[in-house]
């Protein structure tokens, strides 16, 4: 068998259902655009269990998601969408390529949350673009636009106050969203909530429990996947 | 005696009017963030008549400017202003950065014209930012990028429509705006407005009458800058 997708770290897979795919997590990791690689033991196990209670939270909440049920360990089921070549990313505090692109320094805190749209493209290195850009690419339409918009900054506002039980300040995540297969006309979350896609630091001690230890040689990375995962289920209480 | 302000391509002089100032047009190209650097006997020459022209007929258009008067060839009077950190660049056809971070051709022509921002800052290398970011940054308030906007758009209309008289198609451009010393509460069009900062095609060949022969090695640089004032001096009938 082969999958349908394959992406720098999870996999695409067909079921009987045909308006249903399983996602399959890898334990690979990549950075600088699939630059830097690496495979981490338990990493696609980790994910798995942190998104899976992240989207459950979500759903409760009244975020609708691509999820549906968690298959095992590194295995869920998610509905069939077709994804959105638009990368949405929410910025609470300066870091990462807003702090390469602007010369801020690391930290610096938003007085509003930034909303930021990059063409989801490996090949250009997911290129930040304004709305006129997408109109053009024809990417999405501005209607789409408006409403990939509030989605993030709803679930930028839940996931706020979700980490900061967990001890977690969110300072940036990136979001993906997708039409479902079985009606185009609604647009869903889509791909994984996790460390690897969210910057999280520690609430007292600062430290960085994400991705960013994998991209800077900082250790411990799984060591931090597993903590963010124990403190994500006492605060699901899963 | 120095110059207040020595950029690339222009130095400010202070006046005996503390709120005019001396643009002085250099004979320095500078390409890729100043990589590339030469000079070009004459060009000083061709760009202020260039843009003394332009400036003229833009304000007979109804577009505020910070031209005052030409005082000789590479000089000009212009009223002192604040540069806004915001450059504005206005795209009808696919060109540079647009094609290099997208990966759309040169060439293709876009339904609307395309409005972005960029933090004027060699430093950074001018980068493209949304609206959220100028906000945080604080480089002009929500309502000063409306009024960008639209004046950019307007000036946009007017010079395609000028340098079809010209016989030129224009691809693209960049402005840049300032807060009148006297009034800060008045955002004027300043800088130049030359093939320097335009991207200039003739309409029956196709041959690029711009910065683009420097950035390229085209040749005949200044031949082409000198075709363009022809050009633009008949338009204006000077």
């Amino acid at each position: 068998m082969t999958p349908l997708y394959e992406g720098k770290a999870k996999r695409l897979w067909a079921t009987s259902d045909p308006n249903v795919l399983r996602m399959e997590f890898k334990n690979d990791a990549t950075a600088f655009n699939g630059e830097k690689k690496a495979s981490f033991e338990d990493k696609g196990r980790l994910n798995n269990a942190i998104s899976t209670l992240i989207y459950g939270m979500l759903e409760k909440e009244g975020v609708p998601t691509h999820f549906v049920r968690q298959i095992d360990e590194t295995n869920v089921e998610v509905r069939k969408v077709e994804i959105l070549m638009v990368e949405v990313i929410v910025r609470n505090l300066a870091a990462g390529s807003f702090c390469k692109r602007t010369g801020v320094e690391e930290g610096r805190e938003f007085s509003r949350p930034i909303v930021e749209f990059s063409i989801k493209s490996d090949e250009l290195g997911d290129p930040l673009v304004n709305d006129d850009y997408i109109r053009e690419l024809d990417l999405a339409s501005e209607a789409d636009l408006a409403f990939l918009r509030e989605a993030a900054l709803k679930v930028n506002e839940i996931l706020i106050r979700f980490f900061g039980e967990c001890g977690l300040k969110l300072v940036d995540f990136k979001l993906e969203f997708g039409r479902l297969a079985e009606d185009p006309s609604q647009i869903v979350l889509a791909d994984e909530i996790s460390p690897d896609g969210c910057r999280l630091w520690d609430l007292k001690t600062g430290e960085k429990m994400d991705k960013d230890r994998f991209r800077r040689d900082l250790g411990n990375v799984m060591e931090a996947y597993a903590e963010v995962l124990d403190r994500v289920k006492k605060a699901t209480g899963a």
